[in-house]
């Protein structure tokens, strides 16, 4: 059994015909929505308001809120985009890794250099975390739920390749290496490690993990 | 070499003659807290202003911003106390713990037990953590010296007592565990996890890391 799947993304739909107001509909949207990412960028998620938002956009706040309901779909609209971003890079680590330590730190360093140049939106959406409401915390799972099976497939090859032995339900192992992955953003964010520190360290402490494994 | 330390904390600092000026004052700072840390529980860090803080402590907000410069201030504070209180009871179950696992989960869990009935105050300032200035942050680390001491102190002791072979560094361990302590917040807050299933969740983990460091 091939655990590596088919490229199942769905293609960026945008559909052939669109009607004009249809079309100026989207292009609100993207406006929107590259406004916002840069001034939560600059600013963090309270620093930028919609009325900020939509100034930077060259458009009313009415306007905006044609598109989103309020600040917080919009943040998670960017977020979401984000971590759909992350899939193709993860994946490409997965199939090129040899080990399953390089399948690792492949995937979870490539998280860390997509997200390089924007960590005070990955700053501002670890925080919101913490305090949304349960319903946006299913969302949130629900949208990470493709990655974490990414980083399960990689556990299961190497079991598979017989390099790990499955004495611990992966699934936990996977949710320890995404928790100590999202960790290695503080480091980031307050020391100014490079991705490449911020990688290796992540590394040592996936060492740890697979150690726990080894077969 | 003993690594169990003595109660080295400092004894809860109250003069036996105080002018009646400084008493009026500690008792102000005191009531602040307390109405402070109500709300922050009630409403999440951003949802209590100094005004409400100073109006349930029966107070002027002038009298408020005479103990605290400002609402981070006040907060930091507490969070303070908070980690200060986790000292005792984490260092007893590290001396109660027969095992390093017994020793570890014992202590995670004293954590999660004094937290329990203030969660919404953790949230906030897992949030906050996020989100503060480089400063902040090198002042929470400080705060947190202590009890990480205790993580690499019940490490080390099972390093003495045969139990686990140190191929890895410890402090690298600790940090780990210290991480994965704290991602378990999340299903307490999101999930209602009991204090009791929030630790052996964690105990879950935690052998993970032990099978790693095993004899």
């Amino acid at each position: 059994m091939n655990h590596i799947p088919m490229r199942m993304n769905a293609p960026a739909v945008r559909p052939q015909k669109m009607t004009r107001r249809a079309l100026a509909k989207q292009q609100t949207r993207e406006k929107v929505l590259q406004s916002a990412r840069d001034l939560f960028i600059e600013r963090g998620y309270e620093g930028a308001t919609i009325r900020d938002i939509a100034r930077a956009a060259g458009m009313s706040t009415g306007a905006v809120f044609a598109s989103f309901t309020d600040k917080t779909e919009l943040f998670d609209a960017i977020l979401n985009d984000d971590f759909a971003a992350l899939q193709d890079p993860m994946q490409d680590a997965l199939v090129n890794g040899k080990t399953t330590r390089e399948a690792l730190v492949g995937m979870f360093g490539a998280a860390y250099r997509a997200h390089a140049d924007q960590l005070p939106l990955i700053q501002a959406a670890l925080a919101a975390s913490w305090t949304r409401t349960p319903e946006a915390e299913r969302l949130r799972r629900e949208s990470l739920r493709p990655i974490r099976a990414l980083v399960i497939q990689a556990l299961e090859r190497g079991v598979e390749h017989g390099e790990l032995a499955a004495r611990v339900d992966l699934r936990l192992v996977a949710d320890m290496l995404w928790d100590l992955y999202l960790a290695g953003y503080r480091p980031a964010a307050f020391d100014g490690l490079s991705v490449e520190n911020q990688t290796e360290r992540l590394a040592q402490r996936i060492d740890v993990i697979l150690a726990a494994l080894k077969a």
